[in-house]
């Protein structure tokens, strides 16, 4: 048995949602099962005095070229959301729920709403949007809704990005496998190197 | 006759260094001269809000570990400088004056101090240790000396790093040909396959 694959991400991370795209297909090329971890970039922030990329001079410009031009280079169906970013803590929530009783779901509704922001432009920080999505790939909508108010589903995403920053996660995607870090959509390829050598 | 690639880096990078090793290999493939331009990161920084990689929480253990795993990775000679960042004004002088006279052996240099600092650990802040270098490349040591004390020469580089920041540049390597910016030694992908196709 091989250890899975982490998979941190933030809901409103265009190189997140590039991340999502491909790394099922890399993990079943080596028989490795992936695990996702859906986190809040802004509390990362806090920390590292990150900032979203729309608001950091001369960066913004080329982010906003480079995540086109890398959707293009990937093949990934993307167009800028209207709003960006949006606060995720409907959608991460939902996954974390979802995924205690059914991971294959919650991965297929975590697809859901990644394609809903970044492919049809709907504002998922919404908790309807999100149930609405969620009832697309078989959830029970209310129930859903409901849930999103727990103090306990709150408190879990708490914690998973807690824990995901006392492993050392700071971005989004950013995977970790066999206690081996790896940042962004743009180390896939080392990603993947490691899964085929063990290491090098 | 296509347009030369425009290669940004500073000298206390070490993906800047990381693709100075890979670059000339790459644009000659393709037909493409290189202009090697040092800027001053310090600068950019004022401007970006952007932190020396060791400053960042976080960020700066993955920093660490992602720069030697790249290293291996590229099978380039590397190791972590005992100083770290450095100060690069004398090194990237050196490089303008040297190039105004003799381009090739202006990136012979360029190519050189990178190896002084990131694999013979020398300080190449010094303008002795920039100075002896040249030495090495048939450079006459006590001309350039007294060059990187000609007020002419100090602007140079405040001319060169204003006018990559007017163009857009914010890291270090930066890479910008016919116009379209490649920012990262992990873009030298995407930089190889625009190179192949015109864009896309």
């Amino acid at each position: 048995m091989t250890a899975p694959i982490d998979f941190y991400f933030d809901f409103s991370s265009p190189y997140g949602y590039f991340g999502s795209c491909r790394i099922e297909a890399l993990a079943a090329k080596y028989d490795r099962e992936v695990v996702w971890r859906p986190i809040l970039l802004g509390a990362v922030f806090k920390l590292t005095g990150g900032q979203p990329l729309p608001t950091i001079p001369l960066k913004s410009d080329y982010a906003h070229r480079d995540i086109l031009r890398c959707a293009r280079y990937y093949g990934i169906p993307f167009r800028i959301p209207s709003r960006f970013p949006v606060a995720t803590q409907a959608p991460a929530r939902a996954i974390y729920w979802v995924w205690d009783r059914d991971p294959p779901r919650a991965k297929a509704l975590a697809a859901a709403l990644l394609r809903a922001y970044f492919v049809d432009d709907r504002d998922i920080s919404s908790p309807e949007v999100t149930a609405e999505t969620a009832a697309t790939v078989g959830i029970e909508r209310e129930a859903l809704l409901a849930a999103l108010q727990e103090p306990a589903v709150k408190e879990r995403l708490r914690t998973e990005t807690d824990a995901a920053i006392a492993r050392g996660v700071f971005g989004s995607p950013f995977f970790i496998v066999d206690d081996e870090p790896f940042w962004g959509a743009d180390r896939m390829d080392q990603l993947e190197h490691w899964l085929k050598t063990g290491g090098w």
